[in-house]
């Protein structure tokens, strides 16, 4: 594989901030887009608690000022989908020429708005399953889980065979692992988002509409079974739209839920602190892709209104 | 009609406390079924703040111990139908022998616990079109609306021709209207009873899990969206059990809910003062009745998921 790639870190939050720090605490070469937290990692350095081991990393390249960065082999779009507006500008700045953009973002088709900026052929996505947390000025709490998913990315994927493995998406899962990273390369991204999106449809939209964690939904029996009817509703629409997600990955996403320690998406943690949800990538996108073909979602609709109804006010408070 | 009926009012909230205040201003002997404000209002009287004129009743026939109080012509079932467990122990007490019980309950199938009590040929049901609060201990602020429609109750309605104007219900109906009462005696109650759902639970129920009041819901776009969603289905489910509320009737609840002053809606006000909502009387017999005939109700049945959630964690705190 030759040389170690250099990665740009876009966004140094719960989960690019785990993620860049295990690379670069690996010896990879790494740089950090931050916001408000660039002075205090600069000055302080950036702070990991997590199961894979706690560390910290005194010298690290964390830039505030996006025209300050270097281009860089691999760009890791880590920002909430709700700032993909700042993205035109960020990208072509971070990603060398032939470099690649690997969106690790929540929802649907959220590599979209890479893609317009760099192409299509230069960007792959992935999800991550992860329960991480932002606790303070460059300070990390990784809780539990970890593993990212990821692949070639196409825009129009529907009745279109899945792309398959690709050698690029082979080698940063291989440098992944090295930095210590549950990584996995998959020849159908569609696959894996749409998996993920049932777990995030249920549990986001529920933590908010019920200001609850993951724990208090699965222990009230009504909770439970409107959770499972979302996840059932989530896998009808994947499966009309010819995703092969197995009918068994419903009572899974239950299961795990359970034995997860108690969690508050991340939805719910924008709601509490005034941010933007991210409704378009989780509910919209879904929903829209399911209407191509002429399925219905409406419980995950009335959630997505109810979702804009609570956003709205709260952008407004 | 000869003599003026006896009224004994079991609940002396903000709609007990108008109805029967203005029955007593008017001169009919009412006696007061109260729980906590029994005393305050044995002292101080009833207060009523109403668009039809502010009024203090001094000398109230007000009982805090059912055993004290004197069988009547007419009981007026006022109480929240989560305390319908109470009724067996009243109703034989204050209705006298041929007397007749009139359940002024929100919801469906309401009547059935006073049934059980006296006969269900003695119980005649109503639906009030109200927008009143309790606004301290026998202090009334009655804001806008306030019909009654009343008539016979069925137990087991669907497909049977509606009971008809009885005399009873038109001797209560000039009565009320001799109080100032806009009361209006119905040969269909059921036809009333689902016409008030399709205001009933809708608004209850966003009113609880948007934590908003009716104007707020009526001014975002997607909450108005959903709140004509959810008030189609319940037509669609009323329609289908051969209740004939006509289409019209669903665009009418928007339109008379965005001229309505800001209102808390019952369940709102129940769910912030930690008291159990009327998820049965609402939800679940409207939903159960629907799915006699194979009806289903998914925005709905997703509703009242979400409040029972809501309503046992609020009980728990």
């Amino acid at each position: 594989m030759g040389n170690k790639q250099s990665y740009a870190i876009i966004g140094t939050g719960a989960m690019g901030g785990l993620y860049g720090g295990l690379l670069a605490r690996s010896g990879f070469e790494v740089h950090f887009l931050a916001n408000s937290d660039a002075q205090h990692i600069a000055e302080k350095g950036l702070q990991v608690e997590s199961p894979l081991g706690d560390f910290h990393l005194q010298d690290v390249n964390v830039h505030s000022d996006v025209s300050q960065m270097p281009s860089c082999d691999v760009t890791v779009v880590a920002l909430k989908s709700t700032q993909n507006h700042l993205l035109s500008t960020i990208l072509p700045v971070t990603t060398r020429d032939g470099g690649i953009v690997l969106v690790l973002q929540n929802g649907l088709d959220v590599e979209a708005d890479s893609a317009r900026v760099v192409g299509e052929d230069r960007v792959l996505g992935g999800c991550c399953f992860l329960c991480s947390n932002k606790v303070g000025p460059g300070h990390i709490r990784h809780l539990d889980y970890g593993r990212i998913v990821f692949g070639e990315y196409l825009a129009d994927p529907y009745g279109k065979p899945a792309p398959g493995l690709s050698d690029r998406a082979q080698r940063i899962e291989a440098e992944l692992m090295d930095a210590g990273i549950d990584a996995e390369a998959t020849d159908d991204l569609l696959l894996t988002r749409w998996k993920k999106l049932m777990w995030n449809i249920p549990f986001n939209g529920l933590s908010v509409a019920l200001d609850a964690s993951t724990d208090e939904i699965m222990k009230q029996q009504d909770s439970l079974a409107l959770s499972e009817a979302i996840i059932r509703e989530v896998h009808t629409a994947a499966v009309g739209l010819g995703v092969p997600v197995p009918e068994s990955w419903i009572q899974k996403q239950i299961d795990a839920t359970k034995k997860m320690v108690p969690y508050d998406a991340s939805m719910r943690l924008d709601y509490r602190f005034g941010r933007p949800m991210e409704l378009d990538a989780i509910f919209t996108n879904p929903i829209a892709a399911a209407a191509t073909a002429g399925i219905k979602m409406p419980l995950v609709g009335m959630m997505l209104q109810q979702l804009q109804f609570l956003n709205a006010r709260n952008l407004q408070d």
